[in-house]
């Protein structure tokens, strides 16, 4: 049998080990943010409708421009913006008025690929990709992709991101891409817009704003969206998997100046998106309401989830997404595991004492806080010993 | 207005122009080698029913490893196998009674993508790729896209592959991964198994045989899955964008060692193939038969666009592919461009004198000669004057 080592494999790749969650098949899994929501029924039936419109026709290539769905896209975004604007009571937004024009859109195959684009065009060999760990585990995988080398700059122990700090580590690292993630995962914790934009500024490269969670933010998170305007080496990044309860869909998308994104038309293989997921993400935009439906009761479940696990013991950090970082693990894993022998699945994401876990259905929640609370009761070992 | 020179584009990228064809809406499009024929309604219910089993799950991410898909592609290809065997009416295929496993495949968003994956595992930044020009000129880009340097080494006249000059070829580069694609994009050229044989001997890196179009060969045409018993650095890749009509759904597929698969692992985008694009995949392979049906008739047209061009006075170069490169164009460009004017879109390929045409419907195809027939006789300075 031939083994993995006896091929000519990159150097950078040999002994590595293929990224993903453990795949275990629990009745609880709270492990990946997905949404604990099916996909509504009328959106169902539209997305059946809508396929079947283009499935006879799929002798032909897609529509590598994806018009349809990047105008759809670009109309969300544009209500969101106008919604924070709103929200906020002012007409400060830089973009008030204006809109989020359709060639502002670049969408792939989940938002790892619309990374992925970004890093092709940006960084590749030689380059260097920065970002502020613990974060999203994909960026440094995705630089390497690329050719590119990653530098990871600390947070603050509260996971926040010093501005001061963060400015000094891209004078010094002088990186060709930045990564932020606001809400970041997996902390759940919010950068505000001044601190972007005076990470933008020190930057002479791509800054990324990641907001794959931003619909589950309190309702004072105001997107980078708004900063676009005049940074054309802004790109703010998003996903249909989480709000939109679309992961099995594999939509992500982007929004920048149009250069930024004529530079991605450049390394994208042709017609990456598919007629099928281009119809099954029209279908589900023009019914986004319905959607985003879940959105406000994963919020409720998330807070539940901070309050029972504060209840339990645990330091729980504050989150705009839609899950909970937790701490006071003794053993992240044993406990981990223990977790999955009561039936519940969670992430052990490999940062001292904690354990990340995602707002299920209130059942969900409820049976996580159960199993936690019966393996700190019986197996106080498993804790740092302020739980119970 | 911003543009793409301010940007800080990776060095080998700029003054780069996208990928793909002239998207131009005329009547007859045989310029991008699809499959002429609709999706034939049996299979356009079969991908509604999956889709609409899959819809309301899609909040989950997809299978990440694809078992379904899998097992119905190693099937399929298992089948091409024994049918070949049998074919050549001799019990000497090295796999006869063996299979084509389910670990040995891998599939991805159109084979694009899986030579990407290729490119990424085995090719890189300071490696270097290989290929018998001209060919499928995504080879180079999906070279490049990985970092590593393409070198193009050119074919006999009649566009096959001079084995000896090949290996020689290979024994000089010492290339990291070698691209062969057999029936040869844009030519429609053959290279037979004992010449990529000697290939692989005198390789040290991986050989990629492309065999997109190998559904479309004559009934003597054996794949090199034969080969793959032994060889673990071969791979063959084939897509179901053309013979199963199924371009619009990206997907793209490859065999090769179990190890050789883990591999790509590696480098893939986490959840790469969306729930949608595995349901329909799933209802196209199980109907393989209705699928395929349109080949034979695409096969017939082929033979009589060769018959057709040669009539009108052109060399055309003999295709076991589902299109035909034809010689005797004074100005390529302009009799395309004439062509265009009459409603006929082919493809100009950039090479001396040379067009290519793919079989359409039979209507399709009567459009093209009749509008090629018409533009020797009016303008016969766009031809090389062995016209008409």
């Amino acid at each position: 049998m031939t083994s993995l080592d006896s091929l000519p494999l990159r150097a950078d790749l040999q002994g590595a080990a293929p990224y993903g969650a453990p795949v275990i098949d629990v009745p609880v899994r709270l492990n990946v943010n997905e949404n604990a929501f099916d996909v509504p029924e009328p959106v169902v039936r539209a997305i059946g409708a809508r396929v079947a419109e283009v499935a006879a026709s799929l002798n032909r290539y897609p529509d590598r421009e994806f018009t349809e769905l990047r105008t759809l896209l670009a109309g969300y975004l544009g209500g969101v913006l106008a919604a924070e604007a709103g929200e906020s009571g002012s007409g400060a937004s830089e973009l008030a008025g204006a809109r989020i024009r359709p060639e502002m859109i670049w969408a792939a195959n989940g938002s790892n690929e619309v990374l992925l684009h970004i890093l092709q065009a940006f960084g590749g060999p030689g380059r260097t990709a920065l970002g502020f760990v613990p974060s999203y585990s994909m960026h440094p995988l995705v630089a390497q992709a690329s050719g590119a080398r990653f530098v990871g700059v600390g947070r603050n122990a509260d996971f926040t991101i010093d501005p001061a700090a963060a400015v000094a580590a891209v004078r010094e690292h002088d990186p060709d891409v930045v990564f932020l993630c606001t809400p970041n995962n997996p902390t759940g914790t919010r950068t505000p817009l001044e601190v972007i934009e005076r990470i933008y500024e020190a930057a002479r490269g791509i800054v990324i704003v990641d907001e794959a969670y931003a619909e589950f933010a309190g309702s004072d998170f105001r997107s980078a969206l708004h900063l676009l305007p005049g940074r054309e080496r802004l790109v703010v990044s998003r996903t249909m998997s989480k709000a939109f309860a679309f992961a099995g869909a594999r939509v992500g998308y982007a929004a920048a100046d149009p250069a930024f994104v004529d530079a991605l038309r450049l390394v994208r293989m042709p017609y990456h998106l598919s007629s099928l997921t281009q119809a099954a993400a029209c279908a589900a935009l023009e019914h986004t309401e319905e959607l985003l439906a879940g959105v406000r009761a994963l919020v409720a479940q998330r807070e539940r989830l901070s309050a029972g696990l504060r209840d339990l013991g645990f330091e729980v950090f504050d989150s705009d997404s839609n899950f909970v970082l937790f701490r006071g693990a003794a053993d992240p894993h044993a406990l981990w595991q223990r977790l999955v022998d009561s039936g519940v699945l969670i992430r052990d994401i490999g940062l001292d004492g904690c354990l990340r876990v995602n707002a299920g259905t209130e059942r969900e929640t409820t049976a996580f806080l159960e199993a936690l609370g019966a393996a700190v009761e019986q197996e106080p070992h498993l804790t740092d010993g302020k739980q119970g």
